[in-house]
């Protein structure tokens, strides 16, 4: 199968492609400051009315649908994203900087993803079928007969992300969740990728087409500027929002979402500094062979990663000092990385410039930059004392680059971790000797972050049943949430009880019968018979 | 086992009857107007800060201890309130205007949720333990082990309601489920009732004591104003809140803990007018049955539950004459009810008054005030025309009255349906031959509510595994959770996962030995085995 789609630069609402008034933008090669053809435009709020008239209609229409046509829908969008073929990675590649080999297995994974969720709806018991049978002979009342499912809430607003234009893309993670969980979708396309994006919605729009559901189930605007992100918030028919990006950018949207008169819930992703520990037996024993790991974990995709290490802590000693020097010689010779786009690369030397300008900042190497967005990277380093002493030295410096934290002692690298802040990760390499030591700093970051990893980096994140990508604020707005994996599929729902139903009456998966054979718990039991 | 404790007016602090500096205030028996003694102080500053260091040092302790230490604390706290015995009804009864009989089931209900966490937590697989194993032979790259579990997530703030002193109390739904979770709780007392809340920490202090949990598990603090409740939801060392009350102060605490520089979530279920829906089928089969169902469940506890039904939906016609006669009959030959405080009866006051104020209204019984907060019920009737086009007719009077909607057909009952905003409950009541009518009605309520009713009432919360209490906002200001039945535990949650991990170094639930006998999901699979 191949799906051939031309650029049009326009907006797709409900299976047409909409070209609004006004001004407009074009996409820039980050490789070159070139900018491309086509010229997008950009939505109105003529546009945003549009499209929440039409996801909410579709929403009317799917709810109750089996969730049978939800995973074909998936499915086939993972089909069509494949059937893109080649102009789909060279428009990315062009858009975002990125190399081939990484779009390549980037489009793996956002295929895998629908297909996990495809699975997930399929099988069914992802909506948590929970039954408490009739007791009418209880004193001093009878029981009711009451059950409850997870059901969709409704249109769902998603931002695209810069750094994965296709896993937290228009049809990446978020959308994914949301369309699985049973709900319409209206994509905020990234300015710095309009291209990518228009052709995942031409993906979406022959998926829907396919698989027969109303067109009205996925929108696509564009837009430069905030307006119609924040006109998309505050829109009284969304009923949530997924976002990854700026810890600035989450907040606003935050921010937007909760002073509406009907508050919504805002999932955004908005990065971390992800410390690792490496305690001092893990040095002796293998510090060079951390420093290798750790500095392909900095330097990986231009260190435009979520989860990239930002943050190394270690103690003071001459294991650590050639731990240093091999980190160093490893950061030196990484070659150059084009950085996702103009954006990126102005926030990436601000952050830069404020760890440089920090007093008592050591620069074990100075990356540099050259052509329009094109960076070697940098390691610094910094005592304990002052990093404690500068909360600037905690923000997250978007790109190549990492800060060494040299404690004099344990104690003092235990006091230094206590003071974080949420992260999405949290790392640790111990000795073979080190697990009371160890057990001590898990007890500590796990209190902090989303995910603990041991002797091993954060980067690259499981698509998996049991991952947790998310964390306390300010890696998220949603702590008790994640944005990959099985569970991401909650954010996008809420629990429906229905008490004393006739059968009929009950969403199948609530049926006596149980008809679609899931999972249930029922009067406290799991199983998957019928009642 | 008997519980005697002599109110003293203070804060419990970590164990410690603390009184503080300044104002404070009495409670008022709502019967007779007169002011009880004690004289309660009110908390300042001092009192927020220490509450939060003893909350923050008892989580630090308790956070990874087994599950079986919060268990007993659950039962032991079940235990204490029932020694304490006839004061705590007394107590309760003098400052709620509550009649005994009530508030002796509301402590069984209370005890019983207790006790339903308690097995809960020892049971233990609410955790949902996820495992997926490392594949290390996998290709392009290693598959690690993943193992996440729902995790505590420190101090809850706990805002205690003044309708079920007990059940949504100092010891109620939320300060349960917080504690189930693993987490020390701070709860702001009830002006109304600040001496059964006292009564309830003497409980809780008995029960830490008994289990030797910290006892900075659990503070309570007295205001009478809303200043010390602001403090505590702003305190940045809070990670969670629970509210039970008002639209109005529900939606100051979300707003104030939106605008923390780290937000937190505010679980805060607000109150619905719970629409009933009564289908012609079922007013000409039972309509005087569902008069007498209806009347009791306007007029229960004086009309002072989040679900009481206070807009019911009927087609004109000679049957629906004979309901409204009926119905009139019933509410008319209620007694009098005290309401729960002065604070109430004046907001219901009020409800009343912009509900006769309203045109076209036809009151069909006029309820009256005597003595200082005794009411008698009111009826009152509206075209659902005109109901459409006053919104103030859609505001819950929080009381014993109920507002009829009369619509000329099913047409026009439907158009007023989708209209609806967000419920904790709807009910349908169906005639023999009306699946279809229903069916269509239950789409449309099932999309609005929390929990939806068949040929019943929507008062009376079973507390078991499958209930929903909460909805869309402005019933809740959290849509994707509840506030009563297990799932309300997970509400003082967040999931956490655990990368490459050693087996010692991972909480029990996820070791490979599965040591506490849960349920898990290891690769896909739900089971109870070890690995």
């Amino acid at each position: 199968m191949s799906l051939a789609h031309t650029l049009t630069g326009r907006h797709l609402i409900a299976g047409e492609w909409v070209a609004s008034a006004g001004a407009g933008v074009r996409a820039v090669d980050p490789a070159t400051g070139v900018p491309l053809e086509p010229f997008f435009y950009q939505a109105g709020m003529a546009e945003v009315e549009w499209a929440f008239h039409e996801a909410t209609e579709a929403f009317r229409q799917t709810r109750s649908l089996p969730p049978e046509g939800r995973a074909r829908l998936l499915e086939a969008l993972a089909e069509s994203i494949l059937a893109l073929d080649h102009p789909l990675i060279a428009r990315a590649q062009q858009e975002s900087g990125l190399p081939e080999a990484r779009l390549l297995s980037e489009r793996a994974r956002t295929c895998n993803q629908l297909r996990m969720f495809a699975e997930l709806v399929r099988e069914g018991s992802w909506v948590e079928a929970v039954i408490d049978t009739a007791d009418p002979e209880r004193t001093p009342l009878p029981k009711p007969d009451v059950r409850r499912m997870h059901m969709p809430i409704g249109p769902v607003v998603v931002f695209d992300a810069s750094n994965f234009p296709f896993a937290f893309g228009a049809c990446g993670g978020d959308t994914a969740s949301a369309l699985a969980a049973g709900n319409p979708v209206i994509v905020k396309a990234h300015p710095a990728h309009p291209g990518t994006d228009e052709m995942f919605a031409a993906a979406a729009l022959q998926a829907l087409r396919e698989t027969g559901l109303p067109i009205g189930m996925f929108s696509l605007l564009h837009d430069a500027g905030p307006e119609i992100g924040a006109a998309l918030v505050k829109h009284p028919a969304a009923e949530a929002v997924g976002f990854t990006g700026s810890l600035r950018a989450g907040r606003a949207i935050f921010d937007l979402a909760a002073q509406r008169p009907r508050p919504i819930p805002v999932f955004a992703e908005m990065g971390s500094v992800n410390p690792l520990i490496i305690l001092p037996g893990a040095m002796e024993e293998r510090g060079e062979a951390i420093a290798d790991g750790l500095a392909q974990s900095v330097t990986m995709g231009g260190g435009q990663f979520c989860t990239k290490p930002g943050l190394a802590f270690y103690v003071a000693g001459e294991p650590g000092e050639r731990f240093k020097a091999r980190l160093t010689e490893r950061i030196a010779t990484t070659g150059a990385t084009t950085l996702l786009n103009a954006s990126v690369a102005i926030g990436y030397r601000e952050a830069c410039g404020r760890i440089r300008s920090a007093p008592g900042i050591e620069i074990l190497y100075a990356g540099d930059a050259s052509g329009f967005a094109d960076f070697t990277p940098s390691l610094y380093q910094v005592s304990a004392r002052l990093w404690r002493e500068h909360p600037e030295l905690r923000e997250e410096a978007f790109g190549p680059s990492a800060l060494l934290i040299r404690c004099d002692s344990l104690k003092e690298m235990r006091a230094c971790v206590e003071t974080l802040e949420g992260q999405l990760t949290g790392t640790i390499h111990m000795g073979a000797a080190e697990l009371q030591t160890a057990s001590e700093f898990a007890e500590i970051l796990s209190a902090r972050v989303g995910r603990l990893i041991f002797n091993g980096y954060p980067t690259g994140v499981e698509v998996c049943h049991a991952m947790v990508h998310g964390g306390p604020y300010p890696a998220t707005t949603a702590p008790q949430t994640t944005s990959v994996g099985a569970l991401a599929i909650r954010r996008f729902t809420r629990p429906v009880a229905w008490q004393n139903a006739p059968d009929l009456l009950l969403p199948p998966a609530l049926q006596n019968a149980n008809p679609l054979k899931i999972r249930r718990m029922v009067n406290g039991e799991w199983t998957d018979r019928a009642i």
